[in-house]
């Protein structure tokens, strides 16, 4: 029998959690062969250098792809996703994968989308089928029309994809992979280290052993012009609070530059004696320091996922995450200081959350690669109906 | 009230005629002002020019976008879609439309997609809806999926994009503009004018006036490596049948050289003297051309639409239309020189084809225009289930 | 007679200081039309945001073209020069000009070379035959012999530029727009502002009404591993002399995090409660603060030109000015933290530097409108021998 | 010791021949490894597929380099260049070569060197410091100014890239490859094989066994809009002389559809009964065709310097050429159908032309490779004045 290879392209430091098991599950499996093409903002120091975490983590990298255009603004993240077609095209060509997994729903996934699939290489797309809002709600459903292989994190999202009219003997439930990792944190919950020390990071050194919360608020693209306004809202609220804080800078997006320079300025001004500001963290690290933490704030995924399994209460702020499937540690809030400080109060006053499975069950990085190795590939396909 | 600026971008020779009465209805309607980007193909000489006759038929066009790389194979095409994007995104930001037309299915038709919905500019997408096979069908359902307003081609089509999680109250069935040019056609039918003087094209003077059938054969993306070998039987079947026969030259697709190259060393080796060939022809003359024509042959959508309105036998081979939803005029056969004859003769024997409005009435160029004029546009998006 | 359209396209920060009067001066001039562009990192946040002083200078952009892609290392540089020729190129063929403007030595600047003279524009090189070192010395040179007309700041540049083979017709010392913002300052040297409360930027009030000195040192790009390392020395003798201090964070070049993080590693250990970071500053404010300072310190061309008409001392480190000419102003040294604190120690004991003109006289931007006016531009040349 | 990584850049198929001699012998060479990446117009078919003739010479090909934009104008060759530095970018990150060689004067050379010059690889230049005019004259010189090893074809060069202000250490007169392959036919020079039974083409079957000249014109850059009327004149003059011709096709430029749908239209019209035409021949074959044939006519270089060394007589039309040195065998004259009648005759008459070594005496391919072998190479280089 011969060997898939399998190539997988990761543009961006959550990307890395969210496939980071499947990754070692494709490496080990003796059917499989992995090709990683780190990319896009991956690369880049000002995003957390994810690329060092990978290939700390033992990764062979096949290949690096510079593709982000300065500009921060929605044209220079369409130039970039035109680029990075440009540059996986060539990349592809090059490795002649027998399939490329393209990852969830940020702008320049579809990059890898159309390079694979315009060279008649099968086309696998990782959680399609979850609902949210602005562009990446428009690319997550694209990304699923061009890819021939549908490997999603919840049973609500297959059904979805199943109803977009993708043949249902090629769309899975895997669960996320991201699960896997809060798996082995879930059965080992300590925080056996020292975030700071560890970590360096900017800001006052902040007393967190008596507990503390957690943020992380990322842009929303299609609004990116009140970027600084809606992290100027939580910045007042935890301020207000007063109770000790990890903030971690937002990744790459349009807008960046509003809620980083928000930050900033808010820093100079009030000069936070509670909160201590991150730039990036390791994975299995951040988890452990959320399984502790008394409350998630912000509009992270992780929120909504990681969280759910790991029975740690999160704020949800804003549309980012609109409709995507929530567990009972959810709750939502808007960008507005009171109603962001009301909603932590209700979270820190939360008893007991439950761990729920809706996002998976630890199992989604061995189940991917056995699905890879064991379904026939096609580059073509027909819609259903 | 605003004038609404509605930006379409024509790539390639066929996109132009399957546009051009909603063109027209968009430039003379009060409430809209057309910019018209012509790209791509359609500015290439060896692909017909069809910008000179865009500028003959009075537009006036706002940016051409050289795009194509050359090469003709599949990762060509995929750069050329990244090139797009990123010239397409400057375009989109020097214009500042209030709204972009992408044209159906075309591979570098998302690139369009990509550079508008990403600067968030309402994307409509013309003749969605509809089932093929290939790259198209792939480009086509994830256009639908980057868009926000769709105006479809048929009753089948609107169903099946409504299927697919868009908003009911987003999709119109507006008929295909091309049908409004066939009703044109319909009603002065007379081949007013000698194709041979007017177009001069290669090959031998045939004596067409006795009755004469036209080929049209576009290569099939995923497979152009049999590209050559499937004109090879359309080539023989036609020069078996010694009837005087007119044959379109195909336009750029990955596979036009094998197609191209086909049609060369056949002419070199048989010298056929019942074929004369033709580069391009301006869209009303070769609809006379067809409606006067005993059959029409090869893979055009042109023979699944337009004949379908004009009652013209058509003899379509091979997968390029797959599943497009047929009328009675159209039989469908495969690459094989002898059932390709069989079909040519059953269709020359048909008699009184009806004329069928399945793909339009002949008034789509001013309900699409009248569409745009009243209808809201917005960037945003969610799917419905 | 017609009017000649001149294009100018600035890239960075400091290439405006270079070319502002000449710009006024052809805005005003009733022969010439000015095409501003604004590309590259002149329009990025975090190299000073020169597109705003540009703006509020009154000037109209013609075209913003983002170009620089993101990775700050040698493949990225050549990468943003790529995709600088192909945006360029477009800009050119909309806006026709009748001659266009590169200016000086930056890597980028090859673009706007190339961009012009393959599409048959002549092409004005300002600021060639001068000589340093490292890339910069290889595409000074390369934009000379690209350029049809040559605008030079120096004799000693004019005739080198004529040894290199070119028509002596075509070569002017119009000394540098620069000279005439120095002259200005000259003329009215009063620091009329107070440059913290003025400016913001980073870092401990500092006492500087009792004398300052300022830095400005950028990464070397060929050497930009030992960035870090040639700015820690700086650092370290800065820190150690104590003396209240102005220092500029280094703009974009491959290398520039090497700098930046430097200097962000330094602050953070040793917290140095003699220097004050700024990020930016409008170049009029600049001049005087330079002018008023007891001192600049680095490798700034600024240090080499305006300072010499300006008269101030200056200790110029490494190679980066290589062979340009100096004043009696200047002192070189080496990046070793003894070396420079011996130079600095020197040039605060210089007393009365005299003003010298080998760079311009005030006059340059009147002399470069006059000569684009009165001079037969042509896109054609041989070399003279 | 150890082995040198030589990567050289061919773009055209012109170029092949200019380099082929040298290529061998770097691969044969034991302290040189040689890196051959094909690119642009040598890897198309319809600019004679010279791919195909370096496989065939046994060649393996590192990487081939799709970078040729489609649409034949100057703004697509400012294009192809900036795509081209992208694109070769990457191939020297990832090959990292000890040193890249840039071949002669095509617009398309300049990506090669800057793309090496930019990531600080050594660039050596091939065939440098000649004269000729247009974008050709400007992209040599430039290429010069970027390159640290220079190898000239002739005395000549020599002594003008070393005026120019480049170390003299660093200039060798190798002469040119292309003679290397020239000596070989010189020593051998029956014509042993039919031209049109092997080679095919388009035309009438003439009788050339009687004598015939040969033609190879190539649109003039800078002056495309004219490259139909140029190839008239040289059509009519051939036409009316009425001796068997062999005509080659262009290669790519701006205007090879000028030049091309000129000949095109001549055939179509005139259908010339004593010119059979050409796309490409192998490089040894062309040179024996050369070697008996009366007399070259057109503008290409071959008759610059090959036909120096063979003693062919040459027509030289136009100002392509310019000054490049000549030898006895050429005869300049201009586009004007009663003077290259005339030249033609003049050179017809013209007895024993003798041979001449000026760009060459057979051992250039050696020569080059052993200079890389023994030349220590620097990425740093400043003017000699």
């Amino acid at each position: 029998m011969s060997i898939k290879k399998i190539c997988v392209v990761v543009t961006a430091r959550p990307s890395y959690s969210r496939i980071k098991t499947a990754l070692t599950a494709i490496k080990n499996h003796p059917a499989l062969e992995l090709q990683l093409v780190i990319a896009g903002s991956a690369l880049l120091g000002r995003y957390g250098n994810a690329v060092e975490f990978i290939e700390k983590d033992g990764f062979t990298i096949a290949e690096k792809v510079f593709m982000v255009l300065e500009g921060e603004n929605p044209t220079s993240m369409a130039k970039t996703t035109g680029l990075g077609v440009m540059e996986l095209a060539n990349v592809f060509y090059r490795l002649q994968p027998d399939a490329v997994i393209t990852i969830a729903d940020r702008f320049e996934t579809i990059a890898t989308s159309i390079a694979a699939s315009y060279q008649n290489i099968p086309l696998i797309h990782i959680q399609g089928g979850e609902v949210t809002g602005n562009i990446d709600e428009k690319v997550r459903h694209a990304n699923t029309k061009l890819a021939d292989l549908h490997l999603v994190a919840s049973e609500d999202a297959k059904q979805r994809v199943i109803k977009m009219g993708e043949n249902p003997d090629m769309v899975f439930n895997t669960g996320c992979p991201s699960i896997d990792l809060a798996d082995e944190i879930k059965n080992n919950p300590t925080l056996d280290f020292d975030p700071i020390q560890k970590y360096g990071g900017v800001g006052v050194e902040i007393d967190w052993k008596q507990g503390y919360i957690v943020v992380m608020q990322h842009p929303v693209t299609t609004e990116y012009a009140s970027a600084r306004k809606d992290v100027e809202e939580t910045l007042k609220a935890v301020y207000e609070l007063d109770m000790p804080t990890f903030w971690f800078w937002p990744n790459v997006d349009a807008g960046s530059d509003g809620t980083s320079s928000g930050i900033r300025a808010f820093r100079e001004i009030h000069k936070p004696q509670n909160i201590h500001f991150f730039k990036n963290m390791e994975p299995n690290d951040f988890l452990k320091l959320l399984v502790n933490s008394k409350c998630l704030i912000g509009n992270s995924s992780v929120g909504i996922r990681e969280c759910a399994y790991l029975g740690v209460p999160v704020v949800n702020i804003g549309t980012r995450q609109n409709k995507r499937q929530r567990a009972s540690n959810v709750i939502d809030t808007v960008y507005d200081k009171n109603e962001i400080i009301k909603a932590i109060q209700n979270r820190m006053d939360a008893k007991d959350i439950a761990s729920e499975n809706i996002y998976g069950d630890g199992q989604s990085g061995d189940r991917i690669a056995d699905i890879l190795a064991n379904t026939e590939l096609s580059f073509h396909k027909t819609i259903m109906y």
